[in-house]
C-alpha cells in the first residue's frame, strides 16, 4: 500500500505569452515541491488564453506533439529536479486536422506514466470546443506512478458520473479534473453562485459515490478574446476534496495560488469499508447506460 | 407538455401500530393535496418501525402483497378521493421466502402507475437489510401518472449514479428517494454532519448531472429496537432539489412536517439547454460501467 501524500494544485492565470506561462508553471510547481507536494496539477491546456472564445482556424497552431514538445520536455525536467509526479495539460496535435484536448502524466523520475484525451467536449457560446478537438479515443483509465494510482479526467468530463466511476473502478485513488470554468460576465450576477455550486456539488458526488479524492485545478483571471470582445471570467475555487466529499482545500476566485492536501490510502479504506457502495452496484441492471436515451 | 405541479413529500415517525401509521399518512396526504399538491410520496416502509435493526424471522409478518393489501387499497381510496398521484413504500412479501423493500405508484385517479422493487440492498450494523430483501428485479424505470412522467428509487439506491441515470434517460423528470436514513447515536457527534452532508450532495449531485427534480423522503425520530436495544435517529431533512442542484425545500431534523415544491417541465428544459449534458455522453466508452472492478 502506498504511504500517504501531499498532493498540490497550481490555480494561475494565462497570457498570450507561452514561454511565460511554462515558465510561471515551473515555477509553482517547484514552489509546490518545495512545501512538500509529490503531485501537482496544473490547470487545462495552461500554455494559452483560453482561446476557444471564437473559431479560427489560425489557433490550431497553439497545438503541440505529445510527448515531442518543448513543454512536456521542459515538466518531464522539472518533474525529475523537483521528484514529483505532473499532470501537464496540453493542447494536443495528433495529425493534420487530428487535435485533442489532453493531459500527460509524467513520473516523478521524469518518465512518462500516462496520457489521457478528454473524452465528453462541450459546445456552448464562448466554448466553442467541438470546433477544435476531437474525442478522446482512449478511454476512461488510471495510471500506475511513483506515488499511487491515479487518473485524470479534463473539465466537462466533470459532469459525467460515468467518467468518474470507471476511472475509480481501473483503481484510481484521486480524479483529477484540470479545468478552465469561469462565469460569462453579463450571467454572473444572476446565475454565478448556482452555476459554481453545482459544478464544485457535482465534483463531490463523484468523491461520495465512488469513495475517492477528487481534484480540481480552474484557471483564474478574465480573458477577452481579442477579435471578437468576448470574455470569460475564469471562477477560480479549485479544490480537493476527500472520499467523503469533504473539502479539504479551496482556493479563492481571483487569486494564482498552490492549495495543497493530504491523500491517504489509508482514509480512502475507511471511508469505503463503512459506506461500502463498490460492494453493493447491480452490474447485471446497469447495461442500458450505453443508450443515448431509452424511449 | 405537463403543467407545472406541486409536489409534496410528507416526513414522518413510525410507531408499531400500523393503523396508526396508515392513519397519520392518509391524513398528511390529505393536508398535502389541501394545500395545492398533485403528488405526495411517503417515506420508506412508512408502515412500521425500521424493523431492520435486528434480524428475526418472525418479523417477516410485517411484509404485504403488492397490490393485494389494506395499505394499499386505502391509499387508492386516498388518492382517488384527493385526486393526488401517491407514492406507497411497502415491506412486499411476494412468495414464502421472497420479500422486497418496494414502492407503489398510485395515479391520481386510484389506478395502479407502477410499481418499483428496491434494486441496491444495503447492509450495514443496525441495518440488515440483506436478511429480510431480495434485490430488485424490475430494474430501473419511469411511469406515466396524471402529472407527468417520474421515477421512483429507494433509499440506498440514493448513493448510485447508475439507478439515476438509467430513470432519467427513461423520461422522468423527478426522482423521488424515500428514505430511512439516521445515525447511531454515538457516532453521531463525530460523523454526523459529514454524514448527512454527503447523502445530500451525492443527491444534488445526480439532480445536476441529470437534469432532473430529486426528491428524499426521510422518516424522523429516534427508533429502539425493543429485543436488542439498538438505536437509531432519523435524520429527517426531507428535501426536494431542482435540475441545477439548487434546494427548493428542506424539512427540519426532528419534526414531522410536510415541504413542498412546484416541478415545472419548461424549467428543466432550460436548465438542459443550457448545460447540455446528456447531448455529450460517451455512450460508445461506457460499457466497463457493467464490470464489479477493472483489474
Amino acid at each position: 500500500m502506498h504511504q500517504p501524500f501531499k498532493t498540490a494544485l497550481v490555480q494561475m492565470s494565462m497570457s498570450a505569452d507561452k514561454t511565460a506561462n511554462l515558465a510561471k508553471a515551473a515555477t509553482m510547481i517547484e514552489q509546490a515541491a518545495d512545501g512538500g507536494a509529490r503531485l501537482v496539477c496544473l490547470p487545462e491546456m495552461f500554455m494559452t488564453p483560453y482561446f476557444c472564445q471564437r473559431e479560427d482556424s489560425a489557433l490550431f497552431d497553439l497545438a503541440e506533439e505529445f510527448p515531442n514538445s518543448e513543454t512536456i520536455r521542459a515538466l518531464r525536467a522539472v518533474a525529475k529536479k523537483t521528484k514529483s509526479v505532473v499532470i501537464a495539460p496540453i493542447f494536443e496535435r495528433r495529425a493534420p486536422g487530428v487535435y485533442h484536448n489532453s493531459a500527460g502524466i509524467i513520473d516523478a523520475d521524469g518518465e512518462i506514466a500516462g496520457f489521457y484525451r478528454k473524452m465528453h467536449i462541450p459546445d456552448d457560446p464562448a466554448f466553442y470546443e467541438k470546433y477544435y478537438f476531437t474525442p478522446g479515443d482512449l478511454g476512461f483509465k488510471a495510471f500506475d506512478t511513483k506515488v499511487g494510482r491515479i487518473a485524470t479526467l479534463i473539465c466537462w468530463d466533470q459532469w459525467y458520473p460515468e467518467g468518474a466511476r470507471l476511472a475509480a473502478l481501473h483503481g484510481a485513488v484521486i480524479l483529477f479534473y484540470p479545468t478552465a470554468i469561469g462565469w460569462h460576465p453579463d450571467e454572473k450576477s444572476r446565475y454565478g453562485a448556482a452555476q459554481h455550486d453545482a459544478w464544485r456539488t457535482v465534483q463531490r458526488g463523484h468523491a461520495i459515490a465512488n469513495g475517492v479524492y477528487v481534484a480540481a485545478t480552474n484557471r483564474t483571471g478574465l480573458e477577452t478574446d481579442d477579435k471578437t470582445g468576448s470574455k470569460l471570467e475564469f471562477w477560480g475555487q479549485s479544490f480537493i476534496a476527500d472520499p467523503q466529499g469533504v473539502l479539504l482545500a479551496e482556493a479563492s476566485v481571483e487569486k494564482e495560488e498552490i492549495i495543497t492536501a493530504e491523500v491517504d490510502v489509508k482514509h480512502l479504506e475507511t471511508i469505503r469499508r463503512n459506506w461500502p457502495f463498490l460492494r453493493d452496484r447491480r452490474i447485471d441492471a446497469y447495461g442500458e447506460i450505453t443508450k443515448r436515451f431509452i424511449e
